[in-house]
């Protein structure tokens, strides 16, 4: 069995053999990198080798089934478990092995306003008997998803444009002016997450990153950490979690987030690597193969 | 007497004869495109004319005060009004006139932050007369500045950087890629201002920009005007004005906002063009030349 992680911008790949994973493979490949009409030659290219030793079903999530993709797989409704994410896989063609792709979810927030997830759902399946069945879950990054589960399937989410908001903001705004590269000073990002608990709201904190540079109260090595910290704060503090925060995704960034639930002494845990690999495998177990 | 209003972009000038404006001059030469140096003969390249005339009394306010200005023009403090900008001009050394900047005003907002502002303060003692001693004006822009007027004094004021993160998002985010060019639509508009409204914040709203425009609910020439709404709605629900707001500025902006207090019920009123000239010309009255 070969399990893949294909998104935007990256390529991951597992073999899996008796249960365990027997090999890895990571590439820049991501959907962008890819011509039309290229993917399956695309993905010969990348596990040419394991599919020769006579691999023949392969599982895929993320991007791949988006419009962009390879197959648009169509979303399922919330709430969606294991089982239905199983039911919904989508074939893609493939000459010599069985291709098939997870579907993303789709959900509404409490205004009605439509909410979508592809990936984060394997991800999701991937922790669950780590989280258990009745749990908050937080995959941040470019827009990160805050997911509520229950009895063991997605009941809904909401998603926040904070990664990206933060890149446009450093990049794009005068704030960068008096910002320097480095690494993140956590000093800098709790007094960013404590200033989102203040009022006067998300656009006039950000006036306020400005006038604090101006009169020498934040240094250039501390700006960029400090937007971090006040943008994740609004982030959390709209997210408004009650119970323990189980946080998925890469090490540095789930650090970050648990440094700024803990400002709202919020409980929070890291739920480990892999997640989509382990995601993958719960689901393929579920499915039905030709 | 000759008023300007010299500004990071832009600069406009008064002849003032006998207390009434008899010719303006406007141009691009904004600050930020004088030579280090260049400003005195930037300045009678514009108004040689009328200097040539006689003129010799020059009353200038904006940027030109800042640190990236001619002369740097200290902040005064909060409260502040008329009589206590006019006793803290500042001169500029210019041959064949008296030439002084106005200062900014400078406060802080309700945490302990700093409020800086350059410009606004001359424009608010220019609507004066008309919005009263007690008021709340608004002049929005890419840095909207919220003034709280009290015995005819700026009592403190909050920034928000509206304008700018509006630009920074449309142009450098996935949001604008669905989104085209073109006139406002007021009704989206609304839409994006009564979004303000609901839960999640704004970080968590901005991504239902981009998923209403996957669904179809919203569309590329909505887009733009949602995204306006959403920014301007979020700044006037974090400003949270209690009576009437007075808008200074330029007239499709004010009616933008005017648009978005509707939404709130809060009642606006557009406190009229030339705001600068008039208020460059009543601290000119109260100033002691040689």
């Amino acid at each position: 069995m070969i399990l893949i992680d294909w998104g935007t911008s990256s390529f991951r790949a597992f073999r899996v053999e008796n249960g365990a994973v027997t090999d890895r493979r990571e590439s820049g490949m991501g959907i962008l990198r890819v011509e039309p009409g290229g993917f399956a030659s695309g993905l010969r290219g990348e596990i040419g080798p394991w599919l020769g030793d006579g691999e023949t079903h392969v599982l895929m999530s993320g991007m791949i089934g988006s419009r962009q993709g390879w197959v648009e797989a169509p979303y399922a409704e919330c709430p969606a478990g294991p089982d239905d994410l199983a039911r919904a896989l989508v074939a893609a063609p493939f000459e010599g092995a069985e291709v098939r792709i997870v579907p993303g979810v789709r959900g509404t927030d409490p205004s009605g306003v439509p909410e979508v997830m592809r990936g984060e759902e394997t991800q999701i399946v991937g922790v669950l008997d780590r989280i258990g069945e009745e749990a908050t879950a937080c995959l941040p990054g470019s827009h990160s998803k805050w997911v509520t589960v229950r009895r063991g399937r997605i009941a809904g989410f909401q998603t926040h444009m904070t990664g990206e908001a933060f890149a446009a903001l450093r990049d794009h705004t005068i704030l960068g002016r008096t910002m320097q590269d480095g690494p993140t000073d956590p000093d800098a990002f709790r007094r960013g997450v404590r200033r989102a608990r203040e009022q006067g709201g998300l656009l006039h904190h950000l006036f306020g990153v400005r006038t604090q540079a101006l009169f020498s109260q934040l240094s250039e090595t501390e700006g960029a950490s400090y937007l971090s910290g006040l943008l994740i704060g609004h982030e959390v503090a709209a997210a408004m979690p009650s119970g323990e925060v189980h946080l998925i995704g890469a090490a540095a960034l789930c650090e970050l987030y648990a440094l700024a639930l803990a400002c709202f002494e919020v409980r929070a845990e890291i739920a480990g690597a892999d997640a989509a690999a382990s995601g993958l495998a719960r689901i393929a177990e579920r499915a039905s193969w030709n």
